[in-house]
This record gives C-alpha cells, sequence and structure tokens, in this order.
C-alpha cells in the first residue's frame, strides 16, 4: 500500500497519515520528492483496505501494491497444482476432456451419449440435473431423477461425472454422485455455497462469473482453498461485453495470466464462451494452444431437440473429428489427450 | 418468434420449419419475398427458444419478438405496485430513504446511527450482518449477534430494518428479524435463494446484478413474483463497465426503462453506484430527478474507521444537508419525502 | 511512479533499477520492507512509462501515482472554465441550453425550429451539416449547403450555431460558419482534428468516445488545450456496455468525478445518451441534478420524418415542458436557465 | 424488417403502418395473431430505419432482420478474397505474418530489425513513423524521417513495408512509402480517412476499434470497399472490457465469426491483444488455431529502451522460436508460413 499525500499537504496531515499506519500494527515509510510526500507501508500480512486512508486530510490516493490472494497464487505454491481423479490426473500433461449436454433430459439421452463418450476415450461426463436458468419458465433439470441417471451411466462405463449445483440445500444429494462439483457462473461469488462446497472435500470445477475479473475468480478459489480444500479447476467460459454476434466474448488472455497467477490447473469452456455450435471447434483448439489444460463441451446427439443450449451443442461426430485435432495439436506443445480413435478422421473445415 | 430463412432456402426447408412450429403447438405465418422467406409464429404463450430453429436446414436467424417476463411486466399490470411496510408506501409518491452503514459493526455504533437517522424521520435503516466479502480475509459481518442489535435499534427507535441474506441457511434467523429482505448483486441469480426468499413473503429488495441487463433483472424479479410474492422492490446500484475512476457505473437509464416494462418499484444506491463518498450528494439528486422511487444510502458516523465500504459512506450531517435538498427537489416533481428537519440547512455545494 | 520489487529480487536488481531512475534524470527512494523493497521516484513533470521497468530483472510491477494531464486539470487552474460566446457564458452559473435536429435535413426544417428555439430563449442550435454514419449508405449530411442553412438561421435569429467537423479537410468551411466546433464521440481520439481544431481558436464541445475513460477524455481535452485553446466543452454522451434496451449507457458519475479533475465545462447529451425519445426529460433533469453546466438535446418538428435520430428526438412542445421544469430545478440548486417561457406549462408525467 | 405491434393497436393504427411501408416503396404483411399483429416488410434494398416504425401509434417494436453490410459479406462473395502483395498472397494458404518495432525510433533500430525479420523469411515489416498517442506528450513518431527509415528498410532487404496513417493531410505521403495502409483502431469510425485511404487503391490493414462491435468493423470496411477498393485484412486487436490484469480482451471468438459473415481475410494482434510480452506466444498459437490469417507481432530488438508498447514487445530470438511453433501449427491445420529458419529451435515453454 502506497498512500500519496496532495501538494497542499501540511505536515500535520502527513503525520496523521504515519500515525493511522502504526496504529494499525504497520510501518510507514515516508518518500519525500520536491512537489508531493508519499508513505509506503510494510509489515501487513493481507491487503490493506484503502478506506483507511482515503478520507484523511490531504491524502489524494492509496493504492494497492500486492496481490489479495495467498492459497492459490503461484508465490505460494511454485509448481502446478494436480488433481487425480480417479486416475486422471487434471493439470498434469495430459489434456482434460469434459463432454456432454447442457441437461441430462431422459434415461436414455444420457445413457447414449455416455456410451459414445466413452467408447472415444472421454473421462468425463458433464450433464446437468439442476440447472439454474434465466426464466423460472425455463426447463429447470431433471432434478433427483437426473442424478439418477448420471450415476447409472458411470457405473456402466466408468466414465466421471460432472454435475452442477445449484443450491447449499441440493448439495449434499449432488456431491454423493458427482465426482466434481460444478459451480456456474452465476454462483461464482456464492460465497456461502463456494464454503459448502469446498467443505466436501470434491474436487471444485469453478466457472469465471459473467463480469469476474481474473483476480476475482482467484479470490473466489482462495474461499474454497480456504475451506481446506485444493482441488480447485478454474474454468474460462466467456465474459460479457458489448459484443452481440456471440453470447460471451471468450477471454483466452486468462489463460497465460492465469497461469503465471496461479498453481491451479484451467480449463476452458468454448460452447458457452462462444454459444454457437460452428464456433466450438476453433474456440477448442484456440485454447489449447493458448494453454488450457483441458475442455469442457457441449456434446449431444439430438441438438435440434435439446430441451438447452442446442444451438452451441455439436454432435458425436463433429467431436471426434475435434479430438482428432485436438490430438495432434497436443503433440506439437508436449502435451497428451487420451484417446480411443481407431481411425483417421477427415479433418473438418471449420472456417 | 419471427424464423428468417436463407435466400438459398429449398422449400422442403421452409415446409419443415412450418412443420416444427406446428409440433410445438403454435401457427406457422411465412411472409413472402422476392428474395427470401420469414415465418412468424403465434400462439405461444412465453418465449419461445431459438435453438428449435437455429440447427434446421435453410434457416437464417430466429427473432424474440415478445417480452420473456409476465408477472413484473407493466403489461401484466398497469398500475404502479406499492408495498406498505408498517405504514411507509415503498412506490408511491411519498419517497422511500433507507439509510445506514454497510456493516453493523457493534451495538455502538448502530445503536447511534439508528437514533440519528430516527430523529431526522428516516423510517429504513440498512446495515449487515452477513456481508458477502470478495475476499475471505475479510471482515464477514457480526452474524447472528448484527441481527441482534439491529432488532435492538428497531425496538427502540420504530425504524424498519432492511438487511441483507447471503445464504439459504440463513434465511430464516434473518427473515425473523428484518422487515425487507435484501438480496444483494453478486446473489441476484442465485435462483435458489430468489425463491426460498420469495416464499417467506417478506418484502424482497433485490439488487441489480454486476453485469445483469434490465431484462435479467426483471427475469430475477419474476423467479420472486412467481412464488406468489409480489412484493419486490428493484435496486439499481451500477453495474460493471471499463471506468475505472469509479466503483461501478450508476445506470440511471435503467429508471425510465424499468417504468415503462414494470410496475415494481425502483430505488437507487448511490453509494455503490458511484463508489465515493463526495459523488454521493449529486447522484442522489441524478436519481430522483430521473424519477426514481427512492434510495439506499450509506451512513456512518465514523467512515474512517468503518469496516467496510467507509470510502463511499457519508455523516450524518451531509446526509442531512443531502435530504433538505431532496425535499426540495421532491417538490416541484410532484413527490414528498418524510422528514423531519426542525431547521434550514445551508446547501452544500457538491461540485 | 513506484516500482514495487519481487520478494526474491536480489540486491543488484534493486540497484540496477535505482541506477534507471536516475539515468531518466529523477531519483529513487527505497522503501525497505521486511519481506520485498519499493522504490518510489520523484523529479518528474509528467508520467513515467511504465515499461522502463516492467522488463527489469526482479521487478514485480510499476504503479503510476500522477495523474497525466495538466493543462485541463484543476490542480493546474483551480477556478472554473467560464466561456463567453456571444455574451452567453458557458460554465457559468447559467445553464447553457443547446438543442436543435440531429440533422440539417432542408432549409424550411432549420429555421422552423430555429424560429421556434429562439423564441423560447435558447441560445444555441445544434444541427449536423457533415454527419458521421456508421453505414456508407445511411445520409451523410446536406454538407455545404447545410452550412449555408445554419448560417441563414443564425443572422434570421441571432442564435449561435453548434455544428459538428467531420474530417480536418472540411474544418475551414465548417468553422468559418460555426460558434462552437463539435468533435463527436468517434473522433475523440482523432488527434490530428483534435490539434487543427483546437488551433481555429473557436470554442470546442469535445464528446467523450464511445469507449473512453474519463481520463482519455480529459487527455483528449488536452490536446486542445495544448494548441493555446482553452475554450473546451466537455459532453457526456453515454458508454457502451453489455445493457441492449438502450442505444448507451449514460454515465453520470462522470459529473462529478470529471468537476473535481477538472475546471473545465461539462454538458450532457441526454438524446444520444438513452437513444429514446421518452428517456429525454427524466435523463435531463438527472443530469442537471448531478452538477452538469447545460445539455444538447435533440429536438425536432417531425421526429417520425426526421433522416436520423428520429427516435430520440423529442417535438418543440415536449421540449418546452422539459425547460419548464428545468427551470425550476435550477432555482434549488442555485443556479439558473435563459428562458421565455411566457406561460405556466403543465408538467408532462415522464413515469 | 419486422414492425410488432402492440396488442391495443387499433385497425387504423395497423393500417397507418401498412400504408408507411407502401409509401416508402416496400411492401407490407400482416401476421395475425390472437393477441398481436406484426407486420413483415419486403422489397428493400438495404437494412431500413426502424425509426419510421417506433414513433407511430400503436407500434411495440421494429426489428431488423438482415444484414447492413454488403459489399464485404460473404452473401455477395462466397469466395475468400486474396490479396496480392508483391508476390505474397494475403487470405491465401500461407499465413500472413508482419512483424517490428510499435514506433521507428533511428535508422540503426528498424535497419536492425528489418534485417532480422528479412533473414527469417518476414515479409511484411510493420512500424508507426506517425504515432497517434492518448497524451500530447508523448513521443509522436518521427514523421517523415521514419517514412525515409522504412523505405530505407525496404529497398535494402525487399521487406513490404504496413505502416499507419493518422491523418488526412498525411495521407498522401503515407501512401507513397507503404505498401499497406493501416488504420488504427481509434481512426476505425474516421469515416473521412476511411474513404480518402480507399480510394489510394492501396490494400488497407484495419484494426477494429476499441468498442467497435462485429458488425461496425465489416461496416468501416465497407466504407472502403465503396470506394471500389476490395482488398481490405480486417485485424482483431482486443476490445475494451472491465478487465485489468491485460490492456485489452482479445476477442478471438470474432475470427470464426467474420470468416462466416465475410470473403475478406483476418489476422490478430496479440501484442495490443494482451499487452504483455508473456502473453504473446500464447496469443499467438491461439490466434492461428482459431482460423486468423496471420498475425502482426511487435518485435523490437530492445524492448527495455523502446518509446513505446515496450513491455509488449518480444526479441527477435523469442519471435524466432514462435515461428518454429507456428510453422508446426500450421502444418496440422493445412496452412503453411513462409520462413527460412535454418535450425531447430528448443520451444520455450511460455506457461
Amino acid at each position: 500500500m502506497l498512500v500519496s499525500m496532495k501538494s497542499t499537504a501540511t505536515p500535520e496531515q502527513i503525520e496523521a497519515v504515519k500515525e493511522k499506519v502504526r496504529a494499525l500494527g504497520f510501518t510507514p515509510h515516508a518518500i519525500g520528492g520536491a512537489q508531493r510526500i508519499a508513505i509506503g507501508i510494510t509489515g501487513n500480512q493481507g491487503k490493506i483496505d484503502p478506506s483507511h486512508f482515503l478520507t484523511m486530510g490531504g491524502v489524494a490516493d492509496a493504492i494497492s501494491v500486492s496481490k489479495p490472494f495467498k492459497l492459490v497464487g503461484r508465490e505460494f505454491k511454485p509448481n502446478n497444482t494436480e488433481i487425480n481423479v480417479n486416475g486422471s490426473v487434471i493439470g498434469s500433461k495430459e489434456l482434460t476432456i469434459i463432454a456432454g449436454p447442457c441437461s441430462v433430459e431422459n434415461r436414455d439421452q444420457i445413457i447414449e451419449i455416455a456410451d459414445v463418450l466413452s467408447s472415444l476415450g472421454v473421462k468425463f461426463l458433464r450433464g446437468g440435473a439442476f440447472k439454474p436458468r434465466t426464466s423460472p419458465y425455463s426447463f429447470q433439470g431433471l432434478k433427483e431423477k437426473g442424478l439418477a441417471y448420471l450415476d447409472e451411466a458411470r457405473n456402466r462405463t466408468g466414465i466421471n461425472i460432472v454435475t452442477e449445483v445449484r443450491s447449499e440445500e441440493t448439495l449434499a444429494i449432488v456431491a454423493e454422485v458427482t465426482d466434481i462439483i460444478q459451480i456456474g457462473a452465476r454462483n461464482m461469488q456464492n460465497f456461502a455455497l463456494l464454503e459448502a462446497a469446498g467443505s466436501t472435500g470434491k474436487p471444485i470445477l469453478l466457472k469465471r462469473g459473467i463480469p469476474a475479473t481474473i483476480e476475482e475468480l482467484l479470490m473466489a478459489a482462495e474461499y474454497i482453498a480456504h475451506q481446506g480444500n485444493p482441488d480447485i479447476i478454474l474454468c474460462e467460459r466467456g465474459i460479457r461485453t458489448f459484443e452481440t454476434y456471440t453470447r460471451n466474448t471468450l477471454d483466452l488472455n486468462a489463460i497465460p495470466v492465469i497461469k503465471k497467477l496461479s498453481h491451479l490447473p484451467v480449463i476452458v469452456d468454448p460452447s458457452h464462451g462462444i454459444g454457437r455450435w460452428d464456433g466450438v471447434h476453433p474456440m477448442s483448439m484456440a485454447s489449447i494452444a493458448a494453454g488450457a489444460d483441458g475442455l469442457i463441451v457441449e456434446v449431444h446427439n439430438d441438438p435440434e431437440r435439446a430441451l438447452s443450449d442446442g444451438y452451441q451443442s455439436i454432435k458425436p461426430e463433429r467431436f471426434k473429428s475435434l479430438l482428432y485435432k485436438l490430438e495432434q495439436l497436443a503433440a506439437i506443445i508436449d502435451r497428451s489427450i487420451p484417446l480411443q480413435l481407431t481411425e483417421n478422421i477427415t479433418s473438418t473445415n471449420y472456417q
């Protein structure tokens, strides 16, 4: 924290700021200039609230210097975090691929998709049972029944389950079934839910909030880590801007920036990130090329009849051809992808 | 909903769209042009998901025509909603003034502020007991103890309490004490909390989410109304933009727009909206001049020592001079404000 | 400028930074802490480019402390700038009202509007002759002919002219006719045009760019001031956000913030700021209540047939009733408005 | 265009809208529903201004259906545009690489960089001679002298020149030297400059404006195409959002979206797009993986001493290792890159 004084500040005002710093238990350091004085502060562990100084006489500004997060920061832990989920290691050289429909719609749908994905070597199935929807009149998910179908899909194929928790009330039953608990973008700053989910000990997939800065995403992760749960996967899924051709603006800048700031694995959701099925292939490639640790992709066996997000879902055949390309991309950036592609697939020209 | 076909669409593709419309139970209406065909849809009650058509062959676009909200819309109920809280009618000609500190910090603080506000004629005291904070290391509120102090403040002065609910788990104890349940910006799309709070039957103060469109704010209100609770107060508190001199960008355009779309009362939070104490007076005046039904203002007896939001809080003396100006403003726009200002106050020149 | 060193910085790296500061001609001040060192810099006149330090070994961050603008800053000139245009003083206690159509469409239109406005006591007529339009297929203005009609309107009524300059090439002919040169939002960072317009010596109305921060607006004004032209009127006209119900988001926070940072007068364009005729009255009131020095309002005698911006223009009758309300508002905030309203007008209820 | 009537619209109001459509020379098509009527319009060539209808009685909304651009749209010209600049074909399977410093700073600097780039096989040198800077106190470029150095660099190495035009006044001298005229982000809607640059007949590199939607970028290109100049290269360079860790938010979604809407080549500027040298490698890879036709990268021989943009510039050695990786990436997406890399370079681990 640096407190910058106005050029008109009196010696008394400068002394008052120093006194305040000392009262807070820290050490003030005056830097004298010809025109104005600034007071540096040391000795603090976390962030100091600038309000302590902003309202004082003679103060021009109070500027934070250090980062507010700790447990999730790379300064705290220099090596990448790796999360082992039944043998698949998220954050390792092996890319993590999560795929499946937006919502579990019925038993046959989720079983069929699980079978296809599993046959391709995909290790994680996504599918919403409790759906947070903008409108109370939209399909809200199959709830408990949806969880049961996901459970059946896992038992049948051995695929790991990733499903979203929508409320504290239903956390326990979701946590019982899922292998990774997903916290959706709208709940990124639902701190009660972060704490409750964190304390289950299950790995958490934390999606970036629609208006969240990278720092806020890391602070939300800090809430989970603070519960003693280090198994956090961050997910970039697009932020809100003025652009209207796309549902969101996928912020791939976030990948190298987060990699620098934090040791946590980061994956990308290209389906929400662009919001159009014909953009999923290029944005998936771009995400991995930018350094993401994996993808979460909406794959549906019948997008035209999907109960939600049909327009941004791709069919298994198109997904297969994406995986084939991702495998080639992984190879040139010193990564790998766990697949069972038995045949060469002609690449779809996605331009 | 209007489905616009590509100029290259075949008669079979056009027929398929019509068939799909009929299958959904609605009526298709083809509008023929020289270059392209569009298909209008009628017979639907709510919004139709564009995904039904976007993935079909020959379709160029699918455009929504009607509004997605219903119970909170002015088409549904043309007259303004008025909410009577112990005799103070929110949404009436009388402006609603809610004031108090960001957080309840200790008994003496909240009692002192309640006494001052009450003596000015203010009918609503705000104060957080459960605080959602960006960092897990920041002050999280006095919790149950904070609620008890608020209760004491009410019993002593008769002032109504407005306090925020942070989670489903603590909703019951908050609802027991508060006269109006506040849902914070970060929880605007915490649908489980909206439903739970709505079903208490208490009036709800719903703050606009940081990235929320006006339509999404109204859809969140629709969740509450859908629980049978019509007593909803909307609150504009600033949205996130690229501007960095201010904490948020107060979107006063929202006032006349919401007034046109909805019958619900709308108030403004100028303290969060600009994030600087020296901007609270002008933005309060601007809010009422734009047609807001009231204000929620952060007032603190000792902002320099506040545990949160000190920089955007004003002192009682400054608040008093604001009230004096608001009274004059109310008079010229055919509104009133309930005050007990016994003396003439010299206006602070806030420019 | 404060250069914050990493906790791992070596003594050599710290010394290198100090050496660099000295090489730039400034003075380094080390602030020692238990965990990390920061180096304050004094002696500089303007802003120091952080790049000088960001690429050096051991540097964590380089943070600017002072404001980058000078001539337009309140530190440079504490008193409000007042601009006298043929007897009307912009930036004084008297509010400045500029009104007229988006475009000059034909002689009769602009003469008719000038007559009406003049009869109301309005001292400034706006009207575009050279129109910057998003599409090359939209009406681009009457150009030279439009300027001639504006000239005729002034000669006839004595009203002052405000019209936009679209290019360096046409600056000379625009400057010959207009009393105030308007620089549009899209040209706010057309630095060649700013310099050229500034050097004419005519007062400049500078509109905030669609994505411009307040600081960038002030830096654009600094370009004009740097040409020796102090007669600059800033104009808030809405910024671009994610909201889609309104054309722009009018940022009234900018009024008190600019008033604090700069001595220049600030007016508001509510017509572009909300983009709907039914929002012009409330946003005009809000702007003046927030402390703006005036308004620029789109008034058209026949909005339904306007060649541009018809939807956000108001008719003279509605404008008259707005002026009547503004007069009442001005009175309570110690300002005035120059009007010739001969009769009492029943207020339009704009909610 | 679809005009949606209110449920309360009278038959007379509906007839009036139809009459207005006919008066404009188009054909109205009423779509009757149980609750409300909509009127489709056909026969128009370009976009219809919604204002024609929005102010009429009984009208609820007027919604555009077709795209506003024409010459640059893929509907107008289905095949990709290829631009041949002295044998290098932009928009072909061969990726276009443009590299060089932000500014030409002195003769030795630009000659040294041109020599290095040329030796790597790079065919395009960027370098600003006329610099648009936010502050009038920042380095504004070497101007004519800078152009002369660029000319010398070309004569010496055969490399093509890409430099920015800052004003209409200096267009002629810039056009004489440069092979591609760059229009910067701040001038994207400087329509006079677009027209003047377009009419030179030189290829134009058009950067997306800081707040520009994809549609506005295409409309700006339409201004150039409308001058009879089809040789336009679009450039995504980041848009402004609320994120503060990065200078801009690189919108890679724009690549597949523009490829679908337009036949023009699209390149990416990762240096401005992320604004940090350590993000240039990952964002370059991501851009090409997303389908971009090339890159414009800031490369500087001595970033620490650069007069502008030093923090986002990379050194030739790092650039070389990027090119090596791009070559591998190009191979797997059926593209190529013209290089003269004589040795295997160990990849820099950019995570």
